[in-house]
Parts: structure tokens; C-alpha cells; sequence
């Protein structure tokens, strides 16, 4: 990263986006846990672990605000490099732990068999760790060769989670109730776009765009992608669960008062 | 900002009414939530949002008093920049989310029918963020031109979200119980009043009006608004929500009791 093509409007934009996400990731848990008895029982661990993925988040957003601040410097209105590295390895070991979980959450709100739930979790978890885990040496690597290895081999589990999720699940959505078949197509879409997001970001140095302007569409594009396929998404999940809940206790019984 | 015409005493008000919201704001997050209970599991969503909306305005006054703190300095009783600029786009980054959800507030308490609460809960929280959206670019440019351009793009959906308020919503409202239709009427014009306060604090610069009064002025009324506009208006729609559960509960029966 070129420190000095970086204007103070851009350091700026991308400070408040790392503290808007800091309020996102936090609202969205606490919605999420004190929510969680509007819910029947069998939803509660989707609810319950789609507030964790956005409380992982909200730590990792915490430490990658506070090292941005700490790498940059606002004297007499210019903007100088203090010389401690921006640490971006945050968001590995942040998508380490939640991209698995999310996969996770849709599996649990679908409500399978639970060898179906074993199997299919087990799976589509082990996946998305390895592709967080190929892509990461390449994200540490400057040389563009080397770039291009890893994110070709992180790529093969990406498409293997998509097939998983439009093929291998097609069969267990046509057997949701209709009232959530709709939403739960949504919550496939928004993963598999938000997702598709991180290898493009990638490859934005392999391909000669650098500077202030690549740099502050990297953090902004990475932050809107981690509240769409995080917060959102886990808005959608909380959804499904309140829909099923309502469906499954018949109407006019409150589902809180059932799973009593 | 023209920090010179900054007295001491000004900047000691603006300081006070600051620290006072952080209590203000972590007091109302607290009561919402602490209260959940009091109210039928229906309502219960309602409740809750409105204790993020003050949660999240919690995080964002804390981060705002931080920055005023560091960007003056009162030494041998004169105030002195320390070049530290204040930050005040906090407030775009609290309102993107929680205006929003303010809006959603009010249409949870009202108890719509699901596809109602849906297509209006996302009609008015898309207008309002593109309302705040709208606003930022002119709040951040100190060309009047520009500021008045933007001014008048976000006044359009501020606009479109009272005539909701207000014509969109009235077959709602009447449907609603008797003994609590006064304090719908009133959360609707909280919202109006308390927002209207926005716009002409936002033309103060356009209109020569700058210097220490004037950002005094600014920060203790955008901070008084903030106040009507999340907290008093969240003990609002607590008030219809404790209403409507004892009103569906039966008389005579405790509201928390029931909904076991």
C-alpha cells in the first residue's frame, strides 16, 4: 500500500466505515441474542450463532479500527504514516471462524435430519476454513505469480461450497414450508454474492490498480461485503426462524409461550 | 469550524451536554431492555429495537465526546486547538442506522399484518437512509452551492416519509385501540418535530451564521434533537406497547404474567 497517495477525505471515509461497522456488528448481536425467545426452540441455535458471527466480527472491526488509527496521522491537515503497518490479517482470522459459521446457520434454520445437518455442516464448514486458509498466503505475498496460485487454489473450494449450495441443497429448500422458501433463496443469493466480492478485491493489485483510491475501495468493499453477508444475512436467517416458528406452533399461539 | 471564537464556557456546555447523553442514552438502553418483559411477546421486537437505536447512539456519543476531548485544550484558562480535527460525521454513521430503525419502531408497535409491517417497514427505512445518504456529501462540502444542492436531494425523501407519516399511515392508526391512538399521534409528530430540528441546524453556515454561538448552537441542538428523537420517543412507543399487551391481556391481568 502507498501511504503517501492517500488523501486525508480517503483515511477519513474509511475511519467511519470501520466505526459504522463496529455499531452494525454490535446492534446486529445484541438483536440477535435478545431476540432469541421470539424463536422456538429448534431455531434458537441459527439465531444464536448468527450473533456470534457478527460478535466475532465486532471484535476483529474493533482491532482493525484501532490499527488503522494507529497507522496514520492527521498533522496540519495532511496525513502522515506513523510507520506501525496496518495489520489486515484481522480479516483472516475473522473469516477463519465466521465463514464456516455462516454456512453453519443456514444449515441449522433449514432443520434437516440431523445426519443430514452432521454431514452437510461438517462439509461446507471444512470448505470454506480451507478456502480462508489457501487464500491467505497469497494475500501475504507482493509477488503477483504467487498471488495467482493461491487464489486459484482458494477458488476451487469456493466453487465447490456454490455447487454444494445450489445442487447439493436443492433437494432439502424444495422440502422447506412455502411460507420461507423465498427467503431461503435469498440467503443462498446473498452468499454466494457477497462472497463473490473477496477473490474479485483480490485480485485488484494483480492487475495494476494501487493507491489511495484502490486502497479505500478495498477496506469500504470489504467492510459493505462483511455487513451484506454477516448482518443481513443474519437478518434473513432470524426471519426464516421466526416464520418457521410461527408455522410450526399454528397460528394465533405465540411461539414463545410453546417452546415453553 | 472557527475554533477561536470558541470561549471556554462554550466549549464546557457542548462538553457537559455530551457526557449528559452518554448518560441519557446508556440509561434508556438499559430501561428498554430491563423491561421487555412488561410487555406481550408481540410487542416485544419493538421494545427491543428501540433500546438498539439508544444503544447504538450510546456507542456513538461516547466516540463523539472522545473527540471533542482531543481536539481542544484549555490551558491557563484559554482554549487552544491541539490540531486534532473533531469529528462530527459520527452523527451521519449513527442516523444511517438508526433512523432507520426508528422508523421500524413505530410500525412494530402498530401491529400490522406481516406483508403491511414488511412493505412499509422497508418503504421508510430505504427513504431514510437515503435521506441521510443524500445529506452527507453536503454536510462535509463548505461550498454553500453544493450545500444547498444536497440540502434540497435529501429534503425530498424527508418529505416523502412525513406525507407516509401522515397520509400512508392514517387507515393504520385509526384501526389502532382507542386508548392508545393519542400516543401514536404522538410518536408521529415526535418524529416530525424532532427531525425538522436537522435541516435549519444544517443551514446555519449557508446562512452566515458561524463562530462560536453557532457551533454551540449545532452541537447542543442536534444533541437535544438526538434526545427527543430516540429516547423519549423510544418511552413513547413503550408506553403504546405496555398499553396494547394489558388491552390484549384481558384487564386486571399483568401483561408479563400472560405472555408465560
Amino acid at each position: 500500500m502507498d501511504e503517501l497517495a492517500l488523501t486525508v477525505g480517503q483515511y477519513n471515509l474509511v475511519y467511519n466505515a470501520f466505526s459504522f461497522t463496529i455499531a452494525v456488528m454490535g446492534a446486529a448481536t445484541l438483536f440477535f441474542w435478545l431476540n432469541r425467545g421470539q424463536v422456538t426452540i429448534d431455531y434458537r441455535p441459527a439465531v444464536t450463532i448468527s450473533g456470534l458471527v457478527t460478535a466475532i466480527a465486532l471484535y476483529h472491526y474493533f482491532r482493525i479500527f484501532e490499527s488503522w488509527d494507529a497507522a496514520y496521522t492527521i498533522a496540519d491537515g495532511t496525513l502522515k504514516a506513523t510507520g506501525v503497518p496496518f495489520n489486515d490479517a484481522y480479516r483472516y482470522v475473522d473469516w477463519l471462524l465466521t465463514v464456516p459459521l455462516l454456512l453453519i446457520e443456514l444449515i441449522l434454520v433449514m432443520r434437516l435430519s440431523s445426519s443430514e445437518t452432521w454431514s452437510k455442516g461438517t462439509r461446507l464448514g471444512l470448505l470454506a476454513a480451507v478456502m480462508i486458509i489457501l487464500g491467505y498466503p497469497g494475500e501475504v505475498s507482493a509477488d503477483p505469480a504467487t498471488r495467482w496460485l493461491w487464489w486459484g487454489l482458494a477458488m476451487i473450494p469456493f466453487v465447490w461450497i456454490v455447487y454444494e449450495l445450489f445442487v447439493g441443497l436443492s433437494a432439502a429448500i424444495k422440502k422447506q414450508p412455502e411460507n420461507v422458501r423465498g427467503l431461503v433463496d435469498t440467503a443462498r443469493w446473498l452468499t454466494v454474492l457477497s462472497w463473490a466480492f473477496y477473490p474479485v478485491v483480490f485480485i485488484f493489485p494483480m492487475i495494476g490498480l494501487t493507491g489511495g483510491v484502490a486502497e479505500t475501495a478495498v477496506q469500504v468493499g470489504y467492510t459493505i461485503a462483511d455487513i451484506v453477508a454477516k448482518a443481513v444475512f443474519g437478518v434473513v436467517i432470524y426471519m426464516i426462524a421466526v416464520r418457521k416458528s410461527e408455522a410450526e406452533m399454528g397460528a394465533g399461539q405465540p411461539a414463545a409461550a410453546a417452546a415453553k
